[in-house]
């Protein structure tokens, strides 16, 4: 039975998230629904990773395996040419039985977006920010989040995982003009844990929380030392590595 | 009584145009709906220029009289309270009574946003092209396009306009990655000018037209040298010079 790795992106405005719910639409749902018509059989789809409602991926990766072999560019037309708009299969290539979309991944990364000012045209891809923001002294924890940590505090508290250790490989933060732009890149994500941690950056970067507690914050694992989460809309999952 | 500037952007996707219309939804008939409420009585605002539907502002500029004189920077977020959220206003401030949102502009600029390959997270907001284009040869048309033109063959044959001379000051192309840019910049541009010069372009790129047509279109005024019209979703209004 052939693997099937698909490359994914969509706009997560309209979506509950990744992974299916009781309520709302999702991808994933999505995804099988049009996969169940065109292979003619009930198929299941798994992602490398779930986002939440209303986070993007330009990168999303998910793998499902068919009966039968399929002409990958031919399929890939049916895919979008059947799925809504706001999801785009930008590849179907056949891939190793053992291939497994979430446990074969070694890395993901993730863009946050922010803007200085109100935006029309953007006001689904960004969090736009209307207080001052100190961004030398954001840049300033970035070392601190790199390495490897528990994320405790930076994970939902909704998550039943017990592991919450991630290694951060690398965090960045460019701004262009208006449009501020942090880059992550670890080796796995906890829930939450992008839009805690660059919440956290921001509220100490306005002067709302005291600088030492983001290195605190994972030294002890304590969630009543962090700040904000960040707005989904913001978020991106871009890449995920194998 | 004063007489207020208004620089607004806005996301074309769900507006018939800047406009009011017999039917659809247009920002001018938003703009004055909240103006009226916020000053008590119909005002009618004047944009600098018509965008169609689809069509996208960063930089839309608009004038309007009150009878009274306004805080300007408490009745943009006034005005950013009321309006619906694929409009913002930038910035609103007090003019001289001889500002004319449309006649006093001496110049205009444009970007045409081009994507090869599908995108779901930008489908609103460029043309998808799926097929290939040769770069190169669209570039070399350019310089053509600059200084004073009688754009005729590029305008929409429903205008009413009888003087359609324009001096284009700049037309750049720029690729990043999947990305292509164009940006113009003209004192003045005749209706539908930039989709069809884009689309005429594109056509010639892609060897639908032969290379000639574009100088010829612009020397004759023949309109059945052009190509198609450029899709509206991936033009955005950027700046208005006064």
């Amino acid at each position: 039975m052939p693997n099937y790795r698909l490359d994914i992106e969509y706009e997560g405005t309209d979506f509950c998230g990744w992974q299916t719910q009781k309520t709302g639409r999702s991808v994933q749902e999505e995804m099988e629904k049009v996969l169940g018509v065109l292979l003619g059989r009930e198929t299941s789809v798994v992602g490398a990773g779930r986002t939440d409602a209303g986070v993007h991926a330009l990168g999303q990766v998910a793998h499902f395996f068919s009966l039968r072999s399929l002409e990958t560019d031919r399929f890939k037309n049916s895919l979008n040419g059947l799925l809504p708009k706001d999801v785009t299969i930008h590849s179907v290539a056949e891939v190793p039985d053992d291939f497994h979309a979430r446990f074969s991944a070694i890395s993901r990364e993730y863009r946050y977006h922010i803007r200085t000012g109100l935006t029309a045209v953007n006001r689904h891809f960004c969090w736009v920010m209307q207080y001052p923001v100190d961004w030398k002294a954001v840049k300033d924890l970035l070392p601190l989040v790199k390495g490897s940590h528990d994320f405790h505090a930076f994970c939902s508290s909704r998550s039943s995982l017990r592991n919450r250790e991630c290694q951060v490989h690398s965090f960045s933060l460019a701004t262009h003009g208006n449009e501020i732009l942090f880059h992550i890149s670890a080796n796995r994500f906890v829930h939450k844990m992008v839009r805690s941690l660059v919440g956290t950056m921001i509220d100490i970067g306005r002067g709302w929380l005291p600088q030492e507690n983001l290195a605190l914050a994972l030294r002890t694992g304590d969630r009543r030392l962090v700040g904000q989460t960040a707005p989904a809309k913001g978020l991106f999952l871009v890449k995920v590595g194998y």
